[in-house]
């Protein structure tokens, strides 16, 4: 008898984006993270923790930062679940709606955790390509217990309509989980389709619009029983004394992070415009992100040069992604110093 | 077809105890924390971190902790796992060393995450039930794939002999997880069984003797190839930046924990001969609890007195459990004032 199951032995584990650990030098674009610093509020709630609040256990249900929540988005706190980042509340998902012989779906390419969480779960996967246009084909018939809708999308920047995510969630007969980690770069969301769904959550993150991706705070909004399922199965105490604290201040400063993603959509738009003029094809982006084809060099040779001289991005190798590069947009001054090595590599 | 997966539906949540916020009256003995603060060292490095940490993703491997942690056991960095609690790992072990048609062992009473464990993981549960002396009563063939060990055990705060738990990992066949939760407080521990086995480990926490059950933070030393297992199918990013620099600086003050654990231990040998004094039996304590046996009023009694008076212990109903109380060893002064209640109520 092997000690370790089966399938666990079987599977590759996740892959994240480089993290150089103090290497100030580095212009690290590739794992979608914020350039600017978290809210001030963050810094304030910091500085009046008490170590000796360390002492006892967290409050296992997270009261006062749902409650935050359910204010900011109209709802209760029983539509609301916080977990220890996004990932956690995906990884839950997968044991709270899906049988041992059910299925999971998701398009590809999407966020490469899901079929990772797929093989540790021990379900079958149900990848669907996207279009050569890169849209998500909603599928009319999908027959899986859980689908993951990544949207906006990663890699892959797009969007998808209002109109085409209720079409799909309405029609299909699992759990919808629509991941909007980076909704709030983009000109709309779905939360009141989840609010008014019995099978839909919305997923949230702090990683992104907030700048706190180091703090892990990831959450779902959606119907109450759904809720409930994943609050019955988390870890009890699954989110620290700290990490609420700050959590819920970050949350309450919703002026800071819109000022933020103002700031990073016209860096944005800027960026793309100079990348055209250097001959990528880029995708309209909805992110922090965008996702581009160069024309006069390959996305892996960009890569590995942007690589020798520490600008980090992402190169996902493979049949729909192999031609394209990803790139977090930064500070103007490091889009500044990415668009001076590219104009070098593209001439 | 229902949307939430029917063993979730079936199955109840686990019971925290109660943790009642910010009422500074309640004297808490119910959850078995610390009654003094973390190490100096922790407030420093919490004075130090400056929130543009959190700007960017943790190291999804947390080196820099799990170096520590194997310095502390004389191990390398490959023997030790760190998780989001104890509880992340105990619950990460039910889907790395358990197949879904595998089952797990575990005494009982125990610690009552461990059926709730098999729950959400969907497998079948083996408890063994304590000898009347409550000493474990380590089977010799036992049939199952994990066997969760709470040595010292909770909630009898008896600790088993090396020799017996030694016997019963070599004749074991699947992975046994030894749960030394409370063990600083124990006059030995199975770390070398550990460490020298190949479908052995040790989980430690921060929670007790460190006083940082509102960090969580929980450790699994042993076989590397388990330790493997264990991080391939962990959230990637399981540990935030905070709770890894407070760690490490509170696993690098060993002094503090030990003088911590010596001034409750003496608290706890004088306590418990007031506690005998009064008509108590007193389950001989290896933890920073004590399981005691009232004779002049029930159990059930006692826990209804101190929660009208606002003393909070802990008190399990059932067959095993219904005769006794758990009472946390918190500071000289609290139990005093436990005592004088205790002196009206068993006269």
């Amino acid at each position: 008898m092997s000690l370790i199951r089966q399938s666990v032995v079987d599977m590759k584990g996740y892959t994240p984006g480089e993290q150089p650990q103090g290497d100030a030098r580095v212009i690290k674009l590739n794992t979608n993270e914020n350039p600017y610093p978290p809210s001030l509020h963050v810094d304030e709630a910091m500085r009046t923790i008490d170590s000796s609040i360390l002492r006892k256990y967290p409050d296992p249900l997270s009261i006062k930062l749902r409650t935050a929540i359910a204010d900011l988005h109209d709802c209760t706190i029983d539509n609301v679940f916080v977990g220890n980042g996004a990932d956690e509340l995906l990884a839950l998902c997968t044991r709270a709606f899906v049988e041992n012989d059910g299925s999971v779906g998701y398009f590809e390419p999407s966020y490469s955790l899901y079929p990772v969480l797929c093989d540790i779960r021990g379900v079958a996967k149900m990848p669907i390509e996207l279009d050569d246009n890169l849209s998500s084909p909603m599928p009319t018939n999908a027959d899986c217990s859980l689908f993951f809708v990544t949207n906006p999308n990663a890699p892959t920047s797009v969007l998808d309509s209002r109109s085409n995510v209720e079409r799909f969630c309405s029609n299909f007969k699992g759990v919808v989980v629509l991941d909007e980690a980076y909704v709030d770069f983009s000109d709309h969301n779905c939360m009141d389709i989840a609010l008014k769904s019995k099978n839909v959550l919305v997923a949230r993150t702090l990683s992104k619009s907030y700048s706190m991706a180091g703090l892990r705070l990831g959450y779902a909004v959606g119907d109450a029983m759904l809720i409930e399922a994943l609050n019955k199965i988390k870890d009890s105490y699954n989110l620290n004394a700290i990490t609420q604290k700050l959590a819920l201040a970050a949350i309450l400063d919703q002026d800071h992070m819109l000022a933020n993603v103002e700031r990073i959509k016209t860096t944005r738009t800027r960026f793309v415009g100079e990348l055209k003029e250097l001959g990528f094809m880029v995708v309209p982006s909805q992110t922090n992100f965008i996702w581009a084809k160069p024309s006069r060099i390959s996305a892996k040779e960009i890569y590995d040069e942007l690589y020798k001289r520490r600008i980090l991005i992402r190169y996902f190798p493979g049949k729909n992604t192999g031609d394209f590069v990803r790139i977090t947009i930064g500070t103007d001054e490091e889009m500044d110093e990415l668009l001076s090595v590219l104009r070098k590599l593209c001439i």
